[in-house]
């Protein structure tokens, strides 16, 4: 359902949504046969939940798709991720929890490795540590271009990010990155007309840099890519009418959140700090994301056993949540990371949506396989469920007489 | 997924994929409470498939729509077939497997009678055997237009098909079949002021048949319908970066993989032979499309128990399929041909897909009711197939970071 039908249906009232993810959530067996990470976890708490709620697995961007995790949680938040992308330099900045303004151009910088003959030998440098990465950009802070700020900061090893701020900027300017070694770095070529200032600037930039890190080794110049504005988009106390706030401990998750208008608050990893928090806040807002990232890092491990063990202990929190007395819950990941693939997967997620007026299925447990039998279906795009968490919550008004 | 984000996101790898269609598989019970033909079948191979797999139905055009084949094996590619439609001149084409050339345009003829008033007295001419369609076809040969090439072949019985070939022509044509007996034919109208050329050119040919066929009864004249001109779609080796074959008995499928640049080549009808190409080719393709025509053929002709039988054939060269270690299995249908219909249904058409990285589901048996508890869930878009066959192989790279 597009956002902006949602925007004309919004009546508010005083219920509370939780949104709860656990980031790669959905697994695989490791053995045919066997269990999936959720399917063998202990999680007495969650499996009431689906008993008394409804379930389904989603997929955040589509059928086959193996979903970042930026486009994956907007996606959950209700944004069509085909529709609203974000630049890989708007990606880098929320990373890092940069507080990009609109109009603001930002782009994801390799410090990288040039030959005397100006050709790119190494893409990064040597990955070259973020301590290196911090001292090449003292060297670079005085670097100054007509009409516009200039913002550096490291991010991890060889990666840094570039902002620059001023009137009558556009991302529409194509990779200086080359992909390849052997190749001269490329000109930070327009591609449209109003992009031609920022690319002359961009131009003089790396001229500057150049010059300031010609004697260093081995990063000696810089690589840039994934040019980008911060997007204006709808925000969700205005399609929404919720004051949201976003619990979560790594940036870029606060940072997907605020494009859309949330509020956010950093925990530290603990649970114990997640939930905290949430009771904290729990007068000030309508709707809470609440972000447990460690069972996503897990899976990318292939640590199985690990991951089984998250989930188990967020599900212990799960009695905690409920005394606070939320009208709709949600629980999901954003994507699947099964430890048999040590990666994101393309496998649809387990989601359950609980709620005094949800319409129950015969699910009893929270697990992929049982849920395939849910009543939101074994496919159901992730975009929707927020309307549906809206509607479970009262929030939506009659379509039409 | 739009095929253009599918081509954004390609990767290529070494995986291999197949396809496998019986051709109008889905089928119904003769009897309320009776088995399908499928689920009749004694099918351990593909039953163990199904459960190592994950299975579904899919609905290859849209819900309560009877597809055609051309349509049905487009959707099964991944291409959506509402947006990417063939004129029937093409289908005609294809269906002969004419070689048609980019700015061709195609039209399907009947060989009809005029009675002496220049009326239509018989729309198919009697339905005139293929022999004599040829006969006549060898009175036309010589028609010539300015500018353009001409080719006439046979089709079956009364229909034939006219191509012109060379620059600047239009499919952009009325239909000249009237439809009803009674009526003239009509006049080859341009649709577009760029098919006024194309269109008096056809207007020319039309004169010269009547000419020549003058004498000839009961067909001395040809209705022309579907003016079309192969369409410039893209190719899979463009948007899938699959190296992809088709095989096949029938030219109407060579023909239909050809429009998405797949190589074809011509199998016998034996299951034996279809497999022997496959084996024969299986290290210069990624992507294999095996079709079995005839389990559709069975279907058409309401011969419940040879339709059962054929696909217990099928099933017994499962083995010799995984034995070639393929990364991906895909075994479904184009379409239902129920045989207690003798013709194409609309109802979904099952479908299973084997690799190392599906989410397994419940399903043990492959079968209409059995998949419909499936984690493709029982109405899975056809053309969403294909995307989730390159997901299950590691040929799409993450969607966003």
């Amino acid at each position: 359902m597009d956002i902006e039908i949602i925007r004309k249906l919004q009546e508010p009232n005083q219920s509370k949504i939780v949104l709860l993810v656990m980031d790669g959530l959905g697994g695989l067996p490791i053995e045919a046969g066997g269990k999936t990470e959720l399917e063998a976890a202990h999680t007495p708490n969650l499996d009431e939940l689906a008993a008394e709620g409804i379930c389904g697995l989603h997929e955040s961007i589509g059928p086959g798709i193996t979903p970042g995790s930026g486009p994956a949680h907007l996606s959950l938040f209700g944004y069509d991720p085909i529709k609203y992308q974000v630049g890989r330099g708007v990606l880098s900045a929320l990373g890092i929890e940069f507080d990009l303004k609109s109009g603001d151009v930002a782009a994801r910088g390799n410090f990288c490795t040039l030959d005397e003959a100006g050709r790119v030998a190494d893409r990064r440098a040597g990955r070259i540590p973020t301590e290196k990465n911090v001292e090449l950009l003292e060297k670079l802070k005085d670097i100054e271009l007509p009409g516009v700020e200039v913002f550096l900061r490291p991010v991890k090893e060889y990666r840094m990010l570039l902002v620059l701020r001023g009137e009558g900027l556009s991302g529409e300017i194509a990779d200086t990155d080359p992909q390849d070694v052997g190749e001269k770095p490329l000109e930070p070529r327009p591609l449209t007309p109003e992009a031609e200032k920022t690319a002359g600037l961009v131009s003089q930039f790396l001229s500057q840099v150049k010059d300031i890190l010609a004697d260093e080794q081995p990063a000696n110049f810089v690589l840039l890519r994934g040019f980008a504005q911060r997007p204006d988009w709808p925000m969700v106390k205005d399609v929404y009418g919720l004051r949201a706030l976003a619990i979560a401990a790594y940036p870029m998750y606060r940072g997907v959140s605020k494009l859309v208008g949330m509020d956010t608050v950093q925990s530290g990893d603990s649970l114990e700090e997640e939930f905290d928090l949430l009771q904290k806040h729990w007068n000030d807002y309508d709707f809470f994301f609440l972000h447990v990232k460690k069972v996503d890092s897990y899976g990318e491990d292939g640590d199985f056993d690990k991951k089984v063990h998250l989930i188990e202990e967020v599900d212990q929190f799960i009695p905690r949540l409920r005394d606070l007395g939320p009208h709709v819950i949600v629980v999901t990941g954003d994507h699947s990371t099964p430890s048999k693939m040590k990666s994101h997967g393309f496998q649809p997620v387990p989601v359950l949506i609980w709620s005094e007026f949800c319409r129950p299925d015969e699910v009893k447990t929270f697990g992929e396989r049982a849920c395939m039998q849910g009543g939101l279906g074994p496919r159901i795009p992730g975009k929707d469920l927020m309307a549906i968490a809206l509607g479970n919550a009262g929030r939506l008004e009659k379509f039409g007489a």
